[in-house]
């Protein structure tokens, strides 16, 4: 296994250097899950036609999180992410899913900027659902898949693809 | 139960008037864990004496993403934290628990920059250990007790005390 | 009529003093408008039934933008804003009205942050409809109304109140 | 007419994926106006002489907006932008034009960063001179020219050219 | 000599806690300066008339800086500044000073907020003059005077006062 | 010597037009300086071990203020730096020295960047340390070198390598 990058050999943090790395075409798609009381999600669900759209308004929390991501995660590097979907998938009783899919032209690549975005949905979901229900836990956020550079495509195991 | 308050009679999404709210003093602390390979832990528990100090550098994520709550957050209000710490127990052989308290004398709580701060600090070890780990899952982001304003306290059941 | 208060009197702009003033509710209310193709307006409101939530993004856009003030404008004081409100009203055939309030307790009043809250709402409506409609206009972005503070209130003439 | 390309077929906001776009040179042009009582334009215009100049910070102000624009507008796409130029014109007896221009060689054009840059300027007068006026009206925000790109050039029908 | 507060009794770095204090009036300034060659600044100074005024950019990034800086300074706490003043002193042949002063009424001081908004204005010469002139040095960043809070006043020997 | 290329013919600020200009690989590197008293840098040196770790927290203020340059320095372009290493070397009895290094493949040059990352650092470790020491000084803030560009390479005159 190799050294964590994010150190030189004296051991202090740094950007690591990508500067030679070449332009490619990357993809990233982490997801994550909000649990919460039943009558929660079904307020959430109501919410979606008439009552406030929760959903809404966490979509737009993350895809401007994913651009906030060097700003938060202190040896990110800046990255001109060139597209953010954020979909989600209530799954009754008591689970909101969370997809973030991140895509980006770069030197690096955008897990963290799917990780980031999928957080900031979740999180905001928490906020908008506070007064009714504080338990509510995050649990779950993980890379599912990345494409991209040259250490190769990532694909978790276990995982099924979100059918429309 | 009542209703979700970031949304007024008719859905639209609103930041909630807490105009006349006393200003009062107010702590949130909130949890969460990072699960990882136990070779990857075993790398973190190494760097924080000579090779990296990931967790060091998670500390600093975590603080500095408190203050940018009302950023990140869409209906979250601006609001003058006056302390942050945050703190982390690895849990081996392939976990790291961490804890961020938040305070303020305000007129609204810091739950929401509690639970951010304990997301910051999870996304920045995910990212300066994905080269060895990209399989790490961020899990168990919750409220753990709140106090202050006039919603009361809250103590989430079946917590334990850290002791130092 | 008095002099420029944003610069000393060698002509220096400055952050004017404002620490001896005392804090009081503020609420100041402002307005603007988009104007669109009629085509544009009916997808707009199609939209907020099925096809995308254009107005929804703008509200929270506005909400957001309200936050960041101070950093957008150089002289405007940090302020903790204690609610927005963002409310659009279609006016067939061709125009969609924008209406911000915000409000503080505080030293300094909240004219700024309801300008540049409908502002960036209606900057968010030409965004997400230039592709169907680049000559769209941003116009009469104006301060209606605000309370509160030393100099007093101020109405603007000949403006309406929105009924619900 | 097209469908509003920032919403998925379900109706869901997105970042629109501008991954397989051709990086071009891009130029964006936009204008607006800030209109004000006839002594305030006399203020500002001696201003830029000895008691203050509202219009360099108001420049100022414009190009830091147009670098923030991705952080503001939720759709819009982090740019790499490569030029900015604000400049004013006084139209006696109580108007100034405000002209903003944006270069990027980059995937997606630089419309909303120059709307934007015009828009903060005209605030920013607003914020400076709303010690004297508060009845100030910024109007006529618009796109007047914009070339580069797939979609080719737009040029704004019934506008004149700024002579120096 | 008393710990460092930025750490607690481990060692690990946190926001302090300054809930308890009282809210003051504080004052904070600080000075530093730019060393260059005596051509550039002749340019600025004639600049500052005809040919592009480096100092009213300087003198904004300064203002905006102040309000930057818990963004900046990972332990530095949130605060409401109500009052900033920037202003510059060029000392021929090859000098110009800088002096920043910023105000608040609060629970912590305003320090760091003088010393980063110094810094900025400081950097931002930098920037506008390096094409003519790289060898520019920035030196003698200094805390001249605080005032408020419960450590009192401090006063740094051997400063003179700025005559007008 | 030419013109400030930061302003145009009339005087006016603008952000340099840099469309034209090549990607090239570009490197630069910044040096500052801290003074402080002996029992403060004795205090910082035992933190590196046990009590406390200044330099590691200034590090990462470095980092991220690198990325933020853009945002702080008005007339500065954004840029996509592709590494970034803060390096500190204490010199008993009362001085540390700060080094940064920053690259990117761009248009532009990161000057700026070293420069704000160095000042940035130097801030930091003010602020953790000015409990005990109001008087530090931040000091010699310069370019030592840059490469990359069409302006070609840039030595400071004097300065040495720091060996590791």
């Amino acid at each position: 296994m190799s050294q964590l990058t994010h150190f030189d050999d004296r051991g202090n943090a740094r950007m690591v250097d990508i500067t030679a790395k070449k332009e490619t075409h990357r993809v990233a798609e982490a997801r994550g899950e909000v649990v919460m009381a039943p009558a929660t999600l079904q307020l959430i669900e109501q919410g979606g036609l008439a009552k406030g759209d929760v959903l809404g308004v966490a979509r737009v929390a993350g895809i401007m999180a994913a651009k906030q991501t060097p700003a938060l995660i202190p040896m990110a590097h800046p990255i001109m992410i060139t597209g953010v979907n954020i979909d989600f998938r209530p799954v009754p009783p008591n689970l909101v899913e969370i997809r973030g899919i991140v895509k980006t032209e770069g030197k690096t690549g955008v897990e963290m900027e799917a990780l980031t975005a999928v957080s900031a949905a979740a999180l905001t979901i928490y906020d908008m659902c506070k007064a009714v229900d504080k338990s509510m836990v995050i649990q779950n956020i993980r890379l599912v898949h990345k494409s991209g550079g040259k250490s190769g495509d990532y694909v978790r195991e276990g995982e099924t693809r979100w059918e429309k």
